[in-house]
């Protein structure tokens, strides 16, 4: 009767969203979800800047707006990237509904099926679930401290045709929790453009570092490549201002912008006016820095936290990460165990996170779980990663 | 070097956004875009909503939800939807960004290349460039008074193969103006039950009638159809609360609804929860019913004005409707003008229209106009029309 289409067979649901629509049990710790816990929002600023809004803004948070974006605040994301280096000429900047949609619109725009996507493994499963909705032929290549093995890569792009772009987080990897040190951003970006190959840079955790220090580390590639390599960087105000927002941005080439705006046309005409007006005004009104600091010291915080709970409940041969930014613990078991089980024992005793498969490309190897310490409250941090713990030992 | 996908090559732009990208200059007269006119919005009503709103319910808005929608709001919309007399069992509902979102997702579900939809000619220009860009197959039925030629309908339905659905805008049509007689419907359904074909009915404008007397003639197929007939539902609060809070919705057979909300995921995770939130206390705070009372009456006036002016300006071999609700007064020229030179002449004395052949599934039947009455303050419009019609006089 009804007969849809090839991509509907493809498409894999996100596991994290599907977490997300189930559990729903308010006793249940949650480690799943990479969202800000609700305390965190800047509520009382969106307040002031909605007490200040003109008749006029409002009405143009009401209205149709250019399907690029609401000018002032693609000017004020411009303004924003120029001052953390990216560079501006030759390229154009795009509001997206989410940085989700920005990854959505490099697919539609690049991906006919069976071409190939180069990503990350383990990679944001959110792309995942993308590529995989435009039938792509996703490769995904080992990640090590450092980033990407580039002798993989390598090996990878030998044997691979129709490779359309590559795909990187390599800032507070969501989940593996690493940077890209400076030399293998280097390595790659040279392998890029000695095959001239498009980079789809996602960068979402950028703001996120714990230390100051750890600021000029999260370099973009797009700010240290050169200017003829076609590097699309995408970023979200998600996790700096809320997602509930639903506003990203992609900055590309114009030739690439061009097309990229006329797939959103046919895909929501417009982001949110109304919404992009409130962020707008939270750039315009320097209301980002403090909040960005607030942030940082509250994120470093429940990373603390987490981390410590971590050394004090883990069996033995459990590994992780020490995260310098971002949402995520990535946490290695022994290979022989199977991250479903232990997600079933820890959802029983009160606690839930994503198994590691959900990030792996192939949907395969599941001997990781991620934790996210972003969205608890702090004081349960502590007891929910005792239950995980709990339930490794208990399935080793 | 950028090798972009087949899709983009079957992207064609909206006419009507890129004239709204294009034509920024504030003296021109516009009959272009189908948007409300910025004093008509409910900012008042929205203040006190705000002002209303309990800090979870900020919180909520600033966080992501659900991909099916805020739960409240959903709920909101079912009950609105219910009252009207849509069925709701065996359905689901899904909230989209915009009712394009809901386009778009239904071609994402259904359409592999080459697969045909059927639809208007004209049809609403949006949904064409979706179906474009999904490389559908698309073929228009003529138009009259009543709705789709089933004379035409019947030959291309004989001589077409993969038919994913059929779409329609049976209220206001835009941008015929018309409304399909309830005769019309009726056998248009006892066909798509006959060869079990999924009905995509988009209808934007059903509250904005001029007369109470004709809420009754807008009932949408959706409810006249057996439960078995897979009718897609789409809607909008574009037109009655406002576009720039990006929402509409999808009411369809919950296995429909499943393949959508998979859809969405991979394209923004969820629509803006923060706007919903603000939506769902535009219906639970009872403030939608008055403002659809002005909205109507609004209309009605700035539509007298352009008819009235239409019928002191127009040369004498030029007919349009008489619409009775809506936005749209679609004009008909002599066969042998071409709209696009009237734009231009139009567009140099100020006044700016959208021509036929940006409805036509073909791109090419280029006699008609189509004037939109909602945008411009009520004291232009007899003026713009005049220009309108001078430019067509002088192209005679």
């Amino acid at each position: 009767m009804v007969d849809f289409s090839a991509s509907v067979k493809a498409m894999r649901s996100s596991a994290i969203r599907e977490l997300l629509n189930t559990a729903v049990r308010p006793d249940i710790i949650s480690f799943a979800g990479g969202m800000p816990n609700p305390s965190l929002f800047p509520i009382d600023e969106v307040d002031e800047i909605y007490r200040s809004l003109t008749v006029e803004q409002k009405q143009t948070g009401f209205q149709y707006g250019p399907t690029g974006g609401y000018p002032p605040l693609v000017e004020a994301i411009k303004a924003y990237l120029q001052k953390k280096g990216l560079p501006l000429e030759g390229n154009e900047v795009i509001i997206t509904t989410g940085s989700l949609q920005a990854i959505n619109i490099m697919s539609k725009i690049f991906i006919d099926p069976g071409d190939t996507v180069i990503c990350e493994d383990p990679s944001f499963t959110g792309a995942v679930t993308v590529f995989l909705s435009y039938q792509a032929n996703l490769v995904g290549v080992p990640l090590d401290a450092d980033g990407m093995i580039l002798d993989d890569f390598d090996r990878i792009l030998d044997k691979t045709q129709k490779v359309k772009f590559v795909y990187i987080t390599p800032n507070f990897h969501n989940p593996a929790g690493i940077i890209y040190s400076r030399e293998r951003r280097l390595a790659l970006l040279q392998r890029l453009q000695a095959k001239d190959l498009v980079l789809l840079e996602d960068d979402p955790y950028n703001e996120l570092y714990f230390d100051p220090a750890d600021c000029a580390v999260t370099t973009p590639l797009k700010t240290l490549g050169k200017e003829q390599t076609p590097i699309c960087y995408t970023g979200s105000l998600s996790k700096i201002f809320g997602p509930g927002m639903r506003i990203g941005y992609l900055l590309a080439p114009k030739e690439i912008i061009n097309k990229a705006e006329l797939a959103k046309q046919s895909m929501d005409a417009c982001t949110s006016t109304f919404t992009q007006v409130l962020a707008c005004e939270f750039f315009r009104q320097g209301k980002l820095e403090p909040y960005l600091n607030r942030l940082r010291q509250a994120y470093k915080h429940r990373a603390d936290i987490m981390l410590a709970a971590l050394q004090q409940h883990m069996p033995a041969d459990v590994r992780w990460n020490t995260p310098k930014g971002g949402f995520y613990v990535w946490v290695e078991m022994p290979e022989h165990i199977d991250a479903n089980q232990v997600l079933k024992t820890s959802l029983a005793k009160g606690a839930i996170f994503v198994v590691g498969k959900a990030f792996d490309p192939l949907g395969q190897r599941n001997h990781f779980i991620r934790l996210s310490f972003s969205h608890m409250p702090e004081a349960k941090i502590s007891r929910g990663v005792e239950i995980v713990a709990q339930a490794i030992g208990e399935t080793l």
